[in-house]
């Protein structure tokens, strides 16, 4: 059953314009995670890699294509957790990043602190040697887009938030059983300068542990961050729950008491894995025993061999 | 056994000459948030009211008092969270701003977000009208001294910030039962610029739900992060512990799990309260039925009634 790896490129509603890149993309950084995972790699170096390259595809909401916020600029946020050492390692409202995902990690592995922000996260990563680059370079035509039809007047940015929450994310398990799991976002569009999400936030955004398993989520990040999301499907785990009923409790649990919709991506220690979502939509693609398995909409589980360029 | 209003005022070593001001601060504090349960007020006003006494007393590392980051400056965090909606409020790293506690609300009530970071908080501060105050007014002679004994060479600070972790919090049922939880923090001394703790973390630094119960956790932020504390314990409440024990079980997996100590604040909806530590101090008391609990020692409880003036 290992190594596995489960990529999630978002809950919501993807534009029918934009569902073939969405599929493509995951399946490509689910590739790649296990590719890493077959010759040897660690989950960490999985789960980075697969966001490394959502972040740098501009379809999706982190990196290269986040959101805007309320200002016009872009303001990201990632989480990585190592299950074995149970560290972890986040920056939050960073700017002028290519990978977000990357600075969380050094967050973890080169400092004692689990979380930078703001200014402070792009003071280390200058430290760090990691370059600052333009902001126009993170902002794609459709996000600019996206900012300025909510500043009409009668534009309805809650609603059309709905239509696209590409926050990112990965869970894997190596073949020495180390569990890690990453998750980057953009937020969550004319967002107020400043705000943090779920994403960043330990326990909500996601969370690993080598005893109980792995979760990264996505969608309605005030409504994840109510019911610390990732943290609970694995207690619903702990309790023996499988990674899909786990997913399912949870995510119904959140619907149920504070009205919020969104996705997971869950592996336990055995490799069992899950993709299970609340929202119409979300994108995801997992690789395991040489097989690609993907879908979109609900019920949809397409599989084709690793090998096969989709 | 409601109303109920236990109050810390951090976990850590207590210098000697200090104990007796930071007892009488968690008692002050815990008797002006009995007095507004007791006059109808909700757990959210009580909670408020007793951080916000803690971030005044310059005894206290939250508000005035705060310890100094690695530049010198303040940067504090800040958490509620209401039980009834599951509804939760923060600042990180925010500046100049004499009452975090009183801010962290405002993100709760007048925003659709959960928490706003850094320069993001200090604007959305200016915008509610919140005044801004010289970084001075916060920074005592204590703090400063202690910062400048930790650039000295040799110096140690991780040693050192053992010797005093004041982060303060506090949790309360009112008489309509609904629970409320809040924490704030100067954060860990010397700390980086921009780092993010526990306290403004949902489920590390506190967790408030009128199903089960509300914690507010104190010590060493990173190390509470791993486990979320606040959330585990509710957890091992759900699974029919009693708040003594499962505060136990929770600080007890810190230690063994990833080497962390620290200390809590815990109710249930009945009103049964603990406060219990694995650290060799934390300063607390709590107001239940006309009586004031406190204590500094484990295994010390003096009570006394809610009248007398300590």
């Amino acid at each position: 059953m290992l190594p596995v790896v489960v990529v999630h490129g978002g809950a919501g509603i993807v534009p029918r314009e934009r569902s073939e890149k969405s599929t493509s993309g995951v399946c490509s950084a689910a590739r790649a995670a296990y590719a890493i995972l077959q010759g040897g790699g660690s989950s960490m170096d999985a789960v980075v890699e697969a966001v490394i390259q959502l972040e740098k595809n501009p379809t999706f909401n982190a990196g290269c294509g986040s959101v805007l916020n309320a200002k016009g600029d872009v303001e990201m946020d990632a989480l990585v957790m190592d299950g074995k050492t149970l560290s972890s390692g986040a920056v939050s409202a960073v700017r002028y990043i290519a990978n977000p995902i990357q600075l969380a990690r050094l967050v973890m592995e080169e400092t004692s602190h689990a979380c930078l922000t703001a200014e402070g996260a792009n003071q280390f990563a200058q430290a760090m040697g990691v370059p600052e680059i333009p902001q126009e370079s993170l902002i794609t035509e459709y996000s600019r887009m996206r900012w300025i039809k909510n500043l009409a007047p009668g534009a309805n940015p809650v609603e059309s938030q709905m239509g696209k929450m590409g926050t990112v994310g990965a869970v894997a398990v190596d073949s020495e059983g180390n569990i890690s799991c990453a998750t980057s976002t953009g937020g969550m569009l004319n967002k107020m300068e400043g705000r943090v999400g779920d994403t960043s936030c330990i326990g909500s955004g996601g969370y690993a542990d080598n005893n109980l398993g792995a979760v990264s989520t996505t969608g309605a990040g005030e409504a994840i961050m109510k019911v610390t999301l990732a943290r609970l499907i694995l207690f619903h785990m702990e309790r023996g729950q499988s990674v899909e009923a786990a997913s399912d409790l949870g995510l119904a649990y959140m619907k149920s008491r504070v009205g919020g919709l969104g996705g997971v991506v869950t592996v336990d220690p055995q490799g069992h894995w899950a993709a299970r979502f609340s929202s119409l939509q979300m994108v995801w693609a997992a690789a395991q025993k040489d097989t690609l398995h993907y879908g979109l909409y609900t019920g949809e589980h397409f599989t084709q061999s690793i090998d096969d360029q989709h």
